[in-house]
């Protein structure tokens, strides 16, 4: 995934600037890929605690990582379309982003043990909520 | 659209809760109203301003409607999911609509003469606004 | 939200045909609304229905609405940018979309006396799948 | 990405099938990928379009482009839901997805030796149609 990120993001035409600076290609394709990963994991694990049959223990767990699947596609799709300007939008989005994929990491994570899908989701929740600090910190 | 939210809210079966005090149900409401119809519109402004003959000047403004549908969307169902705890993360995203629709309506709002789907979506993006804005009052 | 969305389509500058005849507004109109109604309310019913109790009976319920919701909100999407040529997907798409409709009011339906949401939900699948039909119809 | 995917669709308790036939998980889990994929391919090739000079000879590209990212991204989620019964809308959904994909890759390729981005999103687009065809054959 990264690699397929990297390589369509290399034949983008317009550089992608944050309040005047360049924003590091390197940290972008990595959140880009952490935000698809974490969506698609996300939705996963939230069918798979559905079909768990302790099911009413896990309502918590199934209603974050919907919420988490949400908003890690909505901050994927407005990377990709570069937004300009000082973009002030774009750091509250990173920054809701990094949040919900550390709360989902803490409770997935709790559960880890017993369900493995919750143990593979907690990990990328913890990439994704990793990425978004970078690029974040990379915006300046 | 806002009596059927408002219905469809007050049939829910758990209080809606952040930092320990409940949601104001209007407020509530009204956002979520505000956020379906505005990405609705900004969807259809994207498409309409892509099919006008100057579309080489509307560029920022197609970007900034995509975006602005994407953020509204997913704000929108995260609110209707009753985030539970501090939920840190929906400030962080309601402060990113907010944000998004602001821009998207002044953008939008300088063409407003020009293109009348501009100007019914300049009016979508500062009622969402507003409404993000109150219903961020309104957590306190 | 039929105002509105009657008022944009209006301001479209592109004619909506498929397959050389123009799509009837009024009924491209009404699948829009059903369409974004239909999407809010199931994501509304899904989390209501994770709040009961008796989760573990509606876990089906809950599935189907979070899949007839992502279906919908797609239809209204690529419905809002008016697709050109035979547009063969947007039939796929619309048959998609009644059908999962169906089976979600049927569903909801089935333990509407119990949860006053899934009564308010099915009425809003029954309204979308009838107007995904109707386009069909429509589109000839 | 594939990995990822495998490994988590591995992890599901629950058993994935159609009309009464599992559903085979090397072909579901490409599905999956390459509509991930294709879906943020998609939505970054609509980006670099409108960012080109010639944006005015794009306009059918980007909007298709967009069209095909929503479908894409629904049917993932639709998908890693696996949907229960006969799921007639699960097959609607896919030849819908196939088809814009077949479309979306014919739109890109027309210019793929202009645009190295349409070069890329065709390529991603083929495996995408590709993976739904092969799923509906697999679901018989």
């Amino acid at each position: 995934m990264n690699d397929l990120i990297s390589s369509m993001q290399a034949t983008h035409p317009r550089e992608f600037t944050v309040g005047g600076s360049a924003v590091d290609p390197a940290a972008l394709a990595e959140c880009l890929a952490a935000c698809v990963e974490c969506a698609q994991t996300c939705t996963t694990c939230a069918d798979a605690c559905l079909s768990e049959d302790m099911v009413a223990d896990l309502v918590g767990c199934i209603r974050l990582n919907a919420t988490c699947a949400d908003i890690c596609a909505a901050t994927a799709s407005v990377l990709s379309r570069r937004p300009e300007g000082d973009a002030a939008y774009l750091r509250s989005l990173l920054e809701a982003c990094r949040d919900v994929c550390e709360r989902c990491a803490q409770e997935c994570g709790s559960h880890a043990e017993m369900h493995e899908h919750c143990k593979v989701c907690a990990e990328a929740c913890r990439r994704c909520a990793k990425a978004c600090a970078d690029l974040l910190s990379a915006l300046g």
